[in-house]
């Protein structure tokens, strides 16, 4: 291994090559809250396709594993390597290669982060509209969990923004997928492949991304309801109206207390409605003109009245924002209040009613509660685990996930399976797929050396 | 084989084995106008996902080939069998399993055609958006080529509505992919990597589609330009306004002059504004009100004014209707015209002036004429080759492709590579690509028996 170090430093010069102590803490982690840290032999961190595609050659010939970590901000432990591997950090690889106003799409490296990208598109009138609570992550972590968000029911999540990629094989072979276009059906669609692959099958280095005009305009409604069952026979018909919001996230309770308290924001509700009420639905809704967002607020309003919120609040900008801030800062109230787990089973979401009764059923048999919020126009569950015995909180989440299954979800619709979650997955997906999955990360990386042991063992 | 025939005949019954003389010559082709027919050996004609299984095991066991077709309305030869091959039809599979109105979403099997499925949703308020010309296309072979059409600026193609899939695996084996979700992060998106594989890699027998509600209002604009540089100048800053028109399409002067007599439309054009234009730009705008709809044309109107248009005609309904009707059956008028053969290169949005200026040239040189159309708001050009000597059509092709791909196009947006281009797929494209993409096939398909010479060789 010595000698690997030393052509790690004849690739990116050896200020780049952290060895020992000169590693920091923070890449043997992600934000993932029951994954074990793993400190990396070495930490390599590249600044061009050229030397990302050396270092992986050399790997590959030479069976290193190797781990590529973009902000480390992801909650499934997908960037955390193997005992004796190495990560592969992108973080030097920052530029904003293109903004590209007559296409809307712009071309960044792996290292530049979402809000890095967004002060470059403000003055343009555009946005990339994925909007994952954490905004110092990066775009090529975004793209390698398939990273979601709340303006997810408007704008769809990474891969739909996604359009094309610079991608080194774990060969060393530089691939470019995609392209600034919108549609394509020439061969199989790699780029799609790769977004959501963990970091198994390539390792990212430029993203072309799909942007979209920002609207000038918005409101934000908030809905207090006595039932989740409410506010789900809600959502079908918001969306029905034509609308499109920007945001329907629906929040417990519980956690609205813990985040508002948290964040010091008052939302002026009266107390006999918040004492009525077991769950809230939080509406942005954007345009053009603020005629179109007042007549659009107008319906969304009578709908939610209709499906029986106790009452509908249009919040003042200033309230709206501090409250989608401390929405989007929930996974660190969980942490703050000691959850020792998050995790986000994804479910029709129509069944969101269903699934959170049966949440509830779980959580009484385990002695636990389990409060969460959620994006409910996608059926998008957030939920907070308070269990610290490592097999009971296997056993709480097993049947937490099996219940999603049950009603045609999924492990987790943003997060990722990582090094977490692959317990699960092994254990509730069909071994057919399963076995498809490897045998496609075979035709990626015969050698096994990208990120082994996220995903599957 | 005739033993295979034997085994065929117990699975579906030997009334749906159909051979010799029995087969219709539909089975030999689609509408590729160049691909040569192929007579299959038979047609087995399943009518349950169980008996696809049963029928891919015995073939997969044998080394049969197998091509699987829906409704044969592609324009690549990708449903034409190899020589020796045998038709897996999926014309029997035709129930709409379920609209689902509480999550937007309708479950189908392969064989439904894009009109069976809207008639049955028009009662609904819902539409599936995706409107390639061809509405008696099945919704498995729309799947299969990532079909497109004129309203993916707005509403993206196939594969944006494409949440799941049952899909037969060449050994048999029947797996679910995604589900009624419209995000997922949980292992590789199997669902996006069998969308646009050409029936290469898995049979598909259902799917699982998101659906928009149907927006009532709608008004189109006809704006004939000078230029082609004009028309692709206008086209980014009506997407900026935030307008987010349905339809944004080109049709250059001589398709214009072809389609319009061809179906007998008279869009009261005055005659000196008729001999200034090279090509006009057709937008359709809906919303959700007549007063937006008015907003919208408004805006729109005058973006196309300032981008120099040489006027901006509001069609009358019934004249839209027919003037659409007519675009989408230009493939047809091309054929009626003697085309030889027709493509559908995609670039970036904003290289659409350079790569008609290209084009041009190109057919300058090689002494012939290639008028087109095609959707503007997604840089996908469609063009008649009017070129009968195949080694000259051959060599005037590549040069339309290559021109394309040196602008960071494709070969195909829309339509495919199937047979038909896969010549220029293996020329032109990344060979590094193309053995990653063989070596998916494999994982999929070990015994090659799916689809063989569709693609690659």
């Amino acid at each position: 291994m010595s000698d690997f170090h030393e052509i790690l430093a004849q690739i990116v010069g050896s200020e780049h090559v952290l060895l020992g102590d000169a590693i920091a803490d923070d890449y043997a982690h992600d934000e993932a809250l029951s994954a074990p840290p793993q400190k990396p032999l070495a930490v390599v961190r590249p600044v061009t396709t050229e030397q990302v595609s050396r270092i992986l050659r050399e790997a590959s010939s030479r069976k290193v594993p190797l781990t590529p970590r973009g902000s480390g901000t992801g909650l499934s432990g997908a960037c955390i390597p193997p005992e004796g591997g190495i990560v592969l950090s992108l973080e030097r690889m920052k530029r904003v290669l293109e903004i590209d106003l007559a296409n809307h799409m712009a071309v960044v490296e792996a290292g530049v982060t979402l809000v890095e990208l967004n002060e470059k598109l403000a003055e343009h009138g555009l946005v990339y509209p994925v909007y994952p609570g954490e905004l110092s992550a990066s775009l090529g972590g975004n793209v390698n969990t398939n990273a979601g968000g709340m303006r997810a029911v408007k704008y769809g999540v990474t891969r739909h923004h996604v359009v094309g990629l610079e991608a080194v094989l774990p060969t060393g072979e530089v691939v470019q997928t995609g392209g600034k276009l919108v549609k394509s059906s020439s061969g199989y669609d790699l780029t799609q492949l790769i977004v959501g692959s963990e970091g198994t099958l390539a390792v990212v280095t430029r993203v072309t991304l799909k942007l979209v005009p920002r609207l000038a305009h918005s409101a934000t409604l908030l809905a207090p309801f006595k039932s989740l069952e409410q506010v789900t026979r809600a959502v079908p018909a918001l969306v029905a109206t034509g609308v499109a919001p920007v945001m329907v996230e629906y929040i417990d309770q519980m956690t609205m207390m813990v985040i508002t308290a948290q964040n010091n924001v008052d939302l002026g509700i009266p107390d006999e409605i918040r004492a009525a009420t077991t769950a809230y639905l939080l509406v942005l809704i954007e345009g053009r003109t603020a005629e179109r967002v007042d007549e659009d607020m107008q319906l969304a309003g009578g709908i939610l009245g209709e499906h029986e919120a106790l009452d509908v609040f249009v919040l003042p900008a200033s309230a709206a924002t501090r409250l989608v801030e401390a929405r989007e800062k929930s996974f660190w109230s969980a942490k703050r209040a000691q959850a020792s787990d998050v995790i986000d089973v994804v479910v029709p979401r129509a069944a969101l009613a269903d699934y959170m009764a049966r949440v509830q059923e779980i959580a009484g048999r385990h002695g636990t509660m389990i409060p969460g919020c959620g994006h409910a126009g996608d059926g998008n569950v957030h939920m907070a685990i308070f269990e610290h015995d490592p097999d009971k909180r296997h056993a709480l989440m097993l049947e937490l996930f099996e219940a999603g299954r049950a009603l045609g979800g999924m492990i987790s619709g943003e997060h990722g399976i990582g090094r977490e979650k692959k317990a699960y997955f092994a254990e509730l997906e069909d071994p057919v797929k399963i076995q498809l999955m490897k045998r496609i990360k075979q035709a990626f990386d015969p050698a096994n050396v990208l990120n082994p042991g996220v995903l599957f063992e």
